[in-house]
């Protein structure tokens, strides 16, 4: 998916909501257990539910590495669903993936060729030789981890680096690798407060927001420092959608949490324009 | 697998070598490619040839991953039969992963518990909370990346962080995490000089090594500064064995290139001690 197609999606649908489909068999309606792919009937529902309010779904792929083949079949299965019924979507791997060349070649093929997915997560310890065999599919997003949401974020993100934050240095060190158009950067909702340093190194690129919701981020004041001239935010939320009900009604009841942030967002458009 | 079972194993096979199974279909000898399951056949042949001279085998979990479901499949037997047959061998899923904590968590689940690895590895960047749900499991280990064998090492972990590199900063930082006796560290053989400095940090640690061989690492090197008093070292190669040859011979073959490797080791550790 081109980044024009995504803006245009964001603009019809009044949303930049992304649904985190981290799927926890503990968390997951009981009745839905019984199903013989409970991980895809559970995700199937949500998407049916929420596809006209959300403009990207995340499949956090530890959740399904933990059920060995039959989560990865749950996972093949769910981004096919996306791709055949909504094509629209933009999908992200939440992979955090990131190693040596002809590493980094074969999970680029893995998640964009064989599972087609729009985008990748990946982690900038390696570096450039790490990173560019993602940028090198066209119209594929390579989502580099730049602010994190979590504590540890402060251990080394936030240190200082040659007069900079590591995480500054991240951006600014990526946007010379070859192909950075085809980057975009996760920074958590936690941090919004760091948004507007981030806006001048990075001024154009998409940013991945997690961390709105269960971790206590705010929607207003990651749009405030955030957006930019075609909008620039995923912003992600997880658990609040997902496992807001766990009756019979929990499609129904993530609808209503996405349409919560949906309108939020629609109105925060309205005002930026 | 407890640190001393490895070191006792170490003796034993007067070896410290630890290969990679890094498998490409596109590499492997040609006849095996008509047997069900090819990257198993092939691994198990490896093993097979070379378990009395390698003390760990390490799949890069990415070349598994590239081939979806069969892949994953390729991967569980292949841990199974290294359990079932070598259970003195240790066992390291190249697998680079890092996130929040209960993603963490869920990753550390499916590699320790589900698929039996002793140990992973692990990309620093998220800090503290990304790393400790690994290091809660009893005698399994985390391989954290802290200098690693490629260029764009020199992008972010050389980089001076108030006063020191920052793969320094992860080392010193990381033995203040909990359980830090569980950790192990990725030290990249083409950056041998480096060892000395490392020492001086974590003496105790033990560094699993890439990048000797077909990324022009040199070992008598790395053993001068990297060996300490319970060895300290996983020297890894990957194609370099198990690539020796395409033929039918190819275990033994890989065989030779291990045993080259293992009588190195043998007269470096008689010279050792």
């Amino acid at each position: 998916m081109t980044t024009q197609e995504l803006v245009a999606q964001i603009h019809k649908k009044k949303s930049f909501l992304c649904i985190g489909l981290d799927v926890d068999l503990n968390k997951i309606p009981k009745h839905i257990l019984e199903k013989e792919d409970p991980i895809f009937e559970f995700n199937k529902a949500i998407i049916d539910a929420t596809h006209h309010l959300a403009v990207a779904y995340k499949p956090n792929i530890a959740f399904y590495e933990a059920y060995g083949i039959k989560g990865w079949e749950s996972l093949e299965k769910t981004i096919t669903y996306l791709n055949e019924n909504y094509p629209e979507v933009f999908t992200i791997a939440d992979a955090k993936r990131g190693d040596i060349g002809n590493t980094s070649t074969m999970y680029a093929k893995a998640f964009f060729e064989d599972l087609e997915f729009d985008s990748i997560t990946i982690a900038p310890y390696m570096g450039k030789d790490s990173v560019e065999p993602f940028l090198a599919f066209e119209n594929k997003h390579t989502i580099l981890l730049a602010l994190t949401s979590n504590q540890g974020a402060f251990d080394f993100q936030t240190k200082d680096v040659e007069g900079k934050e590591l995480y500054k240095q991240v951006l600014e060190v990526s946007k010379s690798y070859e192909n950075s158009e085809n980057l975009m950067y996760v920074v958590g909702a936690t941090k919004a407060e760091y948004l507007s340093d981030i806006r001048k190194i990075i001024p154009e690129s998409f940013l991945l927001v997690p961390g709105v919701g269960a971790q206590g981020g705010n929607l207003q004041e990651v749009c405030k420092h955030g957006l930019n001239n075609q909008v620039g935010l995923l912003v992600n939320s997880s658990r609040g959608i997902i496992y807001a009900s766990d009756g019979m009604d929990y499609d129904k009841a993530a609808a209503n949490k996405a349409s919560e942030l949906q309108k939020q967002m629609q109105e925060i458009l309205n005002t930026a324009k």
